[in-house]
């Protein structure tokens, strides 16, 4: 029997998708099962983009242009002036899913062998493409206490090796849910034009922020050769299984050779880049509630959060993801046990182990990402689950042991 | 600014569509195309599948399972049955189209620097995804002479190194149209098991056999752990746009491997999942009027190829694809010239140089390939155009002058 590639077995398994066998048989049990553990939005996707398809004239699926339908590409340019971001149709790259807009980066970028600088705790599945792509991922580490902020420019200065050609940010960040400010794109501005590396920004969340305005890597100065965006309608549309994204750049050379990779596999999806170009012309107001709702499910999952005794999660100021430090002894040991061996009231909560979204061994073993995607009333119940597991938790830490301790005392 | 990969730079431009800039300025003076240079079929995709996305009472566009819905898979079985391929739905990966189930084929069961044999000429994509996965192609060279034949099990054995892996067939091939018997992949088995090679086998033409039956390297014995099957519904259906495809194999470690990029990726498209397994549900005979008409535009096509003087095409047994050989200095300046320099009462012919699917230096320079995805009438006028341009081209051999001379004489 032939083997399987080393790059294949160097693969990691999705650490946000593994534990479905486990929640698949608690289900079975008749548990309720809250998922915080994916970004799977329980918002409906905008009627008007579910129409547009349900309309269409379409009689042939055809093959699009592989850079994606011109009209949807001319639409798109309308998007990104609503946020200060100036490109022509010709700079955008219409991709199945943000995925392939990372995947192409990566291809057109970088080498086997190349090193990529990403603050951790980062989006698991940039080691999938990674792996992919022969790219090695160096992170340095940002810290919970801080609310994940940016790490130091020396902390950069010190991962640089002769290999790094990159530096990778999400912003708003999936999993902390921090805001990057203008001031923190700008030191790695000065990084990436110091030491000549691209700067990847994956901006999948621009439209969910808490605390102020985003600033998009697109707007730094003198950085548009170095600047390559990598965006998705998944987040913004509750729209995740369209697979429609985009690559955005300045860079001529970068645009022609992710084109290549992007003929390689003929075209994008036709029927969803209809409801995608639907997308660009819902009200401008659109998001305002979605926002307000999602604020509001920052607000309770926070608050109940650190109202448990022993558990810290600083307030993200964007996307839909928190990460929380919880009283255990390791955090995929609790999220399994959580869905094998626990029910209150026939019900749990499932939640993402904070190691999967880093590459230090050893760090995350306490913290886990949950994704407020369920309503207020859900992610409560949730939250109640979580604070009765602590407390019955075999594996559960002196902190909270003595937390209790004080709260009976 | 930072430089491209070396792997970008080496990723070649789709030889399919390099020549588009020159058809759309040959529309732009007035000038009608006749587009036999890809493989996007006029025929309507079924009203049932565009229907079942239209009446789809989807709330919300989640992502789907990363192997795909359990429904389409498991109905997947039933399509295979038909086809006397035995598998079950967790065999089954749904891909984003065809393109996907290769690369991930790539991926999983080859390393950077590992070789496969691919009989050439070959579909051209397959260079772009070996580039993705830093994988060497080697050919063998198949002799128009022959139809394109299975090259002799000698010529395999030449070609295998110590870093083969893989042999890579197409059946009914794009580009030839050739339709390998149970005898060829017999010869491929016997290379598979006594090398243990994997045989990636895209099928993706399995409907459109004209002289016999397809007999599907599924169904070779004791390959099980060898035939990884990458599949498409893009020309069953002539649903090129929907980007859905599969990959099949029996190999448990394959699948679990393949699974790993799958999540990674996250879902192939959900709006077009549906259309796919609308596409099951087709009644068995709507594939008899479709495999008709083509096999009446291949007869016209290959009539007219071979009475014009010089040109020589074996009848393809499968696939909408024929390769001709003309008897012209340079395939890639004559199908440039057709559009830049030549039209024949406003109407000329665009078609896809051979060069681009070989990759021996030197060959396929007097080949061309032509898609039959286009009515009688307008393949007729083709031929016409194609005719008139080979009397007038500047570099045509002395094989058609001769000819011409004999004809007038």
């Amino acid at each position: 029997m032939p083997e399987i590639s080393q790059r294949g077995q160097h693969m990691p398994p999705s650490p946000i998708r593994k534990l479905v066998p486990y929640a698949e048989a608690a289900k079975k049990k008749g548990i309720k099962v809250y998922h915080l553990n994916i970004g799977q939005p329980d918002i409906e996707t905008p009627q008007p983009m579910l129409d547009a398809v349900r309309h269409s004239e379409l009689k042939i699926l055809e093959y699009s242009h592989s850079a994606g339908n011109e009209s949807y590409r001319r639409k798109l340019v309308h998007y990104y002036e609503r946020f200060n971001i100036q490109v022509n149709y010709q700079q955008i790259i219409v991709t199945t899913g943000g995925s392939e807009a990372i995947l192409f980066g990566f291809m057109a970028c970088l080498d086997a062998g190349d090193e990529v600088i990403v603050p951790e705790p980062f989006y698991a599945n940039y080691n999938g493409f990674a792996v992919a792509a022969g790219v090695t991922i160096r992170t340095i580490t940002a810290d919970i206490e801080s609310g994940f902020a940016l790490p130091a420019m020396e902390a950069f200065e010190k991962a640089i090796t002769p290999r790094t050609r990159a530096i990778l940010i999400c912003n708003p960040n999936n999993p902390t849910g921090y805001l990057y400010s203008k001031e923190e794109l700008e030191v790695l501005r000065q990084l990436c034009l110091k030491h000549n590396l691209y700067l990847f920004a994956d901006e999948a969340y621009r439209e969910f922020c808490y605390i102020g305005r985003h600033f998009s890597a697109m707007n730094l100065e003198g950085m548009d050769n170095h600047v390559i965006l990598m965006d998705t309608i998944s987040k913004r549309y509750s729209a995740c299984g369209a697979r429609i994204g985009a690559l955005v750049s300045k860079n001529q050379q970068v645009l022609d050779t992710v084109m290549k990779f992007a003929q390689a596999r003929l075209s994008p999806p036709s029927l969803a880049q209809i409801a995608g170009e639907a997308g660009v012309d819902l009200p401008v107001d659109y998001f305002d509630g979605i926002k307000a709702e999602y604020l509001s499910r920052r607000n309770v999952l926070v608050e109940k959060l650190n109202s448990i005794p022993g558990v810290f999660c600083p307030a993200p100021g964007g996307a839909f993801y928190a990460m929380a430090r919880l009283p255990i002894d390791d955090a995929d040991l609790f999220c399994q046990w959580l869905l094998e061996d626990f029910a209150y009231e026939q019900q749990t909560v499932m939640m993402a182990p904070g190691t999967g979204f880093y590459a230090t061994p050893g760090l995350g073993r306490q913290e886990v990402r949950l994704a407020y995607v369920l309503n207020k009333e859900d992610i409560a119940k949730a939250m109640l689950c979580l604070e009765k597991a602590l407390e019955s938790y075999p594996g559960r830490t002196a902190a909270i042991t003595a937390a209790r301790a004080a709260n009976q005392g």
